[in-house]
């Protein structure tokens, strides 16, 4: 298939997806563009949570198990740490370690997190063009009703995302901007698609991006979305119980709503009831992306069917 | 034994003498000065290896077959940073690595190494005072024949002390000062030991402190040191090779000659031959230090020579 394709994605569902979108698409032909809202500071070092899923997930080192890290990692540092006193609840593999030991030296030395990323994507042989939403640092600030304002990473690992959320805010949106890189890829591409990813958590910053909810909306390609929510639940993560506490219904339709007129395409699972999108297309495929071989189909049947619009 | 004493080391050596000090001596009673010429920046990570290998002895941590490290630690950091195509020649353990990250982020939030080094120490159950030779960053040149200028490590780890030094200079004495902690220090001890490290190497950078040579030289103590010089040869190192090589005789007396009247009192191993050596007092004792008996005996009975004069 010979088609240059965008996905928008944040961490384990997203990189499911890239990944049979990688197995259909010649490499040059995809971009994937990771949020990093979720990015964080973590012991003095620089951590991207999706874009390390992402990279892990497409060089075929991730740990199957999770979705995310390194599979047979090992923690000796972490509990090194905890021998120390320190309070070290975000695990970190000693192999991921060096992911951020060496993204931090470089940051530090005035590279950008876009050529970080594509230095250490490279150099793990993967081809396909791995972006960071924006080189800035955005980070998504969770308004709680038990503990007030809290990171990102400390509502999602710390609390295990039980805090119920009021809301939710960027901050350093101010001066982030949409890269000359994600400009080009998004200007070369002949289809968007927008990940099986958290909209709220994982979509929406990277639409936050000053100039990117225009620049997609300016591109005349089809751009298509696929629910992360299946029978009215989350098929990994916080999605749903998001939805209901800010205001939403859990389902699919609610996802296909808000996402409304950013795209023409939207796509449900097989297994849900028909459904009202507001799309000009919807259809259903098979989403809940166990095997390789349903990423694949999966990412066939969407750009097929984009195809035959 | 109560008596307050301050020892000058460096790595493996001057650890074995300090955990035999400290095996005899009440902990409030020893303070370590330790060598931070063979500091350095690595992955960008503040790396201070004598105050290392100095901690993990005094908690029992140390791999004792090298003398450095910490035991049964693993390289999965290092060999991740392979992965990525990282000439990752220095290397570092897991569990130690959690030591660099951290002492890199306090000390970048603004802590002394003094007090990073206090923190490590004190969460490591040693009672003992470990202390940096100064705050400031002072580094180790060593100009060799075959190289020019390199840093260090570089000549000792990369290069495994094999090139052939023709100088050696501190750089960044200049704004490098006796901190309020190791001044204290020197002005309550009751006795002063240069521990059988490298006197080029080891001690010189602790005496090249602006202001360490004459505060150690007004002290009414006594003053004693042990040869790292056993018939002829460094029990551990490059001291005999460089004492060759910056125009010494590889010998105990040499070392007795070049520390002069710095110090009162010399030791040299039981196993040479007699000696001339211009201190006032000189003995002989066991100094190879292979058991943890051998320690404590050295410690003992310099301890109690120093105390007979």
């Amino acid at each position: 298939m010979a088609m240059k394709v965008v996905v928008l994605v944040g961490g384990v569902g997203g990189a499911k997806l890239a990944l049979g979108l990688a197995k259909v698409l010649p490499p040059e032909d995809l971009t994937v563009i990771v949020n990093t809202g979720d990015d964080t500071w973590m012991y003095g070092l620089r951590i991207c949570p999706d874009l390390d899923t992402i990279m892990y997930t497409l060089s075929d080192l991730v740990n199957k198990e999770n979705g995310w890290g390194i599979a047979g990692d090992t923690f000796q540092t972490i509990s090194a740490m905890k021998r120390y006193g320190e309070d070290a609840w975000f695990g970190l593999g000693d192999q991921d370690m060096a992911t951020h030991i060496l993204r931090t030296r470089w940051l530090q030395a005035g590279s950008t997190l876009t050529e970080v990323t594509n230095h250490l994507t490279k150099k793990l042989g993967i081809h396909q063009q791995i972006l960071p939403m924006t080189n800035a640092s955005v980070a998504t600030i969770v308004d709680t009703q038990e503990h007030g304002e809290i990171d990102f990473q400390t509502y999602f690992v710390r609390y295990r995302w039980q805090p119920t959320v009021k809301s939710l805010r960027l901050d350093g949106l101010d001066k982030a901007e949409v890269s000359p890189e994600v400009e080009a890829a998004l200007n070369q591409a002949d289809a968007l698609i927008v990940g099986p990813s958290n909209p709220w958590l994982s979509i929406d910053p990277i639409l936050s991006v000053p100039g990117m909810r225009d620049l997609i909306g300016s591109l005349k390609i089809p751009k298509v979305a696929i629910s992360p929510i299946v029978g009215g639940e989350a098929i990994k993560g916080p999605a749903a119980k998001l939805m209901v506490e800010l205001g939403h219904e859990s389902s699919a339709e609610a996802v296909a709503r808000y996402y409304g007129d950013l795209i023409d395409g939207f796509v449900y699972d097989a297994s849900d009831d028909e459904m009202n999108a507001p799309q000009q297309y919807v259809t259903k495929f098979e989403t809940i992306m166990k095997t390789d071989e349903i990423k694949v189909s999966l990412a066939r049947n969407v750009l097929e069917w984009i195809q035959s619009w």
